[in-house]
């Protein structure tokens, strides 16, 4: 069989061959309303403009206004089936054979945009935002430096995903600017802490998987069925104020260290466009409670990078490689585990992976790792700068792809700059 | 100057005299759309019946389709000058002086329903729902059992406002029963954790305050002005499974034990309600920094109960008499503290209050506190009952109100009833 190939022209560098079409949402321009899009190649095919033309054949899709919505919520709602035959769809009407679209100039002036000339906006609303901590590699680093090797993973670490609820309302797309935080700050030897701006702030290289299929408030989603809930991924940097976080997390958790923003990509890639780049996830010992128990291929092959880029640069420098298949707890560990109290997901949450970091130093998720609590220099290569934390004006890029034989599905950036804080 | 008084008849031991008039939404019967309505007496008064009969005055109101809908969001966006001016319209429209309604049978009979015949629902769409832990009282009681005397308090406790981000989804209104959830739990001479149903559920009494105006990304809200972005306050009970809680919250807090459920009262009473019943916060020793700093009579008189019903009980029986003014950190402490990162609050999130404990042993708002970790028995008074914890199908039942000398106001009651786990 050869290769499904699209009328749309596709360089083989592109994260968007028509193997991919990842969601998103856009306008066109800043006066025009927010609709639905696929990513092919250069370009965004309106899936808006599909429905209006008459071009979708099943009945599910024919008269749907899920695409004409400022949300991906009502779409992915619809389950497994309907995603799948959407996609069937869409690879039909791009495929380099099929004339309906590729012959008609018309059509693709209506359907159409430049990539690079629309605006993204978040993909989905997002009720709740969940956040795991599902690395060992990144926990283990953690552990080291907070509380030595002996105690590195907590008790309960290798028995669930640890996880805790995160901030919604603050998670914004990519290429949104965010302000770096003030706030309270204590060092060992102070006697009292100080109100400062954050001064080690750091990204956390993570995935974030959105919610498709709700399930009710006391109704657990078994294991076996956990994927089914699950639309597909985005990129998610999870910023962190870690002087911030020190001496405020104790007992209840991060607050202030996290909320004030959290980035994601705006291209949602299905899991149905993943599945050929799904890979055993780390043998896990101990064998972990029957409710998450599973088998087959439950993690994907996604290698994963973050740059910097300082005023100074004109592109962004890698300081990290790392890849999604490294995390210990997958995907639907973590969705079963977060429902098994009974709690309720629903359509357009946002459940973040936690930090992904590798076994090499230069797969670490996160600055206070690669530079190892500060105590090390990130170089920043041939511009001579360096890092050991995020600098003002500095830009964090973050970029995911999957390679295969014949081709390669990407999730493009996730891209944001750290702007100087508020005087006070 | 005399009392205000309505023409509905308000009977002495009412929440819901003319001078509180808060909001909430409800349906008249399960077919018919929900809207906004006030409480007053025993009825509901239609507000947006009230738009409908143009007996608003106010351009603001007017025309307004804030009422006609099934949720506060955007009545509370609009802030607390229109706030303050659909009070005044209300206390005007229901005084006994003023003929309008009073005289009006067919008015009347489109504008009240029977408060006990509507159904009422969740008071807003919360977006992003915030705990906080802000009674010293229930801090060191807490403290004390898990970490003995000397450390009760954590170093941060007396510096800010300590809170952490809780789920939103699951945010339900009074009335609707929860189911008892399961999850890992693990003893300490135990080898490993055991999937169990939670043995040690409990109710947690809080105080949630609903935002009203927004703040953008990036903006923290100084303390001086954060009263004007609150809208009213409700009831809540933070349900807590204690034996998950203790093993999965080191070292990002708790998620399993907290978010399989929170109740709240459905009836918003306003800050303008409460003004009349504020007092001074306690004293705070060490001063905090300056952006928690903040003059004048911060909180509020509101005498809080809890009580039990048991399947066996006709009525509930009280076990915690406490008090919001006990909380040694503020509603506008909060408020700001929780902006000061840049993080934004949108019309409609929740912040709890965190465990309303006061000084005495009566007034412990929650059961761990009160059995003191299951050594004690709390007794259910004439019934014979005695709990450590909640048993299936118990009922919480949580009242507060303020008692004036002229008038009283209340919050009616936050009730929730706990249903058998799953059987696995
Ligand atoms: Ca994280
Ligand atoms: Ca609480
Ligand atoms: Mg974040
Ligand atoms: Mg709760
Ligand atoms: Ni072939």
């Amino acid at each position: 069989m050869s290769t499904l190939k699209s009328f749309i022209e596709v360089s083989a560098d592109s994260h968007f061959p028509i193997q991919n079409l990842p969601y998103g949402v856009f306008k066109p321009s800043e006066n025009e309303s927010s609709r639905i899009g696929v990513a092919i190649g250069n370009l965004v095919c309106d899936l808006s403009a599909l429905v209006d033309l008459k071009l979708f054949e099943s009945s599910s899709l024919k008269d749907t206004k899920v695409f004409h919505q400022g949300y991906l919520n009502d779409f992915m709602s619809l389950g497994k089936q309907v995603w799948s035959e959407t996609r069937k769809e869409l690879q039909k009407l791009l495929s380099s054979e099929n004339p309906t679209i590729r012959d008609n100039q018309q059509y693709k002036e209506k359907i159409f945009y430049q990539i690079d000339k629309v605006i993204m906006l978040l993909p989905a609303r997002i009720g709740d935002y969940t956040d795991f901590y599902a690395s060992k590699e990144h926990a283990t680093n953690v552990g080291i430096m907070f509380r030595g090797k002996e105690n590195a993973l907590m008790p309960n670490w290798l028995h669930l995903p640890v996880g805790y609820h995160g901030r919604s309302s603050s998670v914004v797309v990519s290429g949104t600017k965010l302000r770096r935080p003030c706030g309270q700050t204590k060092g060992d030897d102070d006697a009292a802490p100080t109100f400062n701006q954050c001064k080690l702030l750091d990204f956390e290289l993570e995935m974030g998987a959105l919610v498709g299929v709700p399930n009710n408030l006391g109704e657990p989603v078994p294991i076996s069925q956990a994927k089914d809930h699950i639309f597909g991924l985005v990129l998610l940097n999870d910023w962190s104020a870690r002087d911030i976080q020190k001496w405020e997390y104790v007992p209840l958790g991060p607050f202030l260290a996290k909320n004030f923003g959290t980035t994601i990509s705006p291209w949602v890639v299905t899991m149905e466009a993943l599945q050929p780049f799904a890979v055993d996830a780390p043998h896990q010992d101990p064998t972990p409670l029957p409710y998450l128990q599973e088998s087959g291929k439950n993690t994907f092959d996604i290698e994963l990078t973050v740059g910097i880029k300082t005023e100074k640069m004109s592109e962004a420098h890698t300081i990290c490689k790392s890849n999604l298949k490294y995390m210990y707890w997958t995907l639907s560990q973590q969705l079963a585990h977060h429902t098994i109290s009974g709690c309720n997901l629903n359509p357009g949450d946002l459940l973040g992976t936690g930090t992904i970091s590798g076994p090499t130093e230069d797969s670490f998720g996160s600055m206070l790792e690669l530079s190892w609590k500060g105590s090390k220099t990130i170089s920043l290569g041939e511009s001579g700068e360096t890092r050991k934390f995020i600098q003002d004006n500095d830009t964090v890029v973050m970029s995911g792809v999957c390679k295969g034989k014949d081709y390669q599905i990407g999730f493009g950036n996730c891209v944001g700059q750290i702007i100087p804080a508020h005087k006070y």
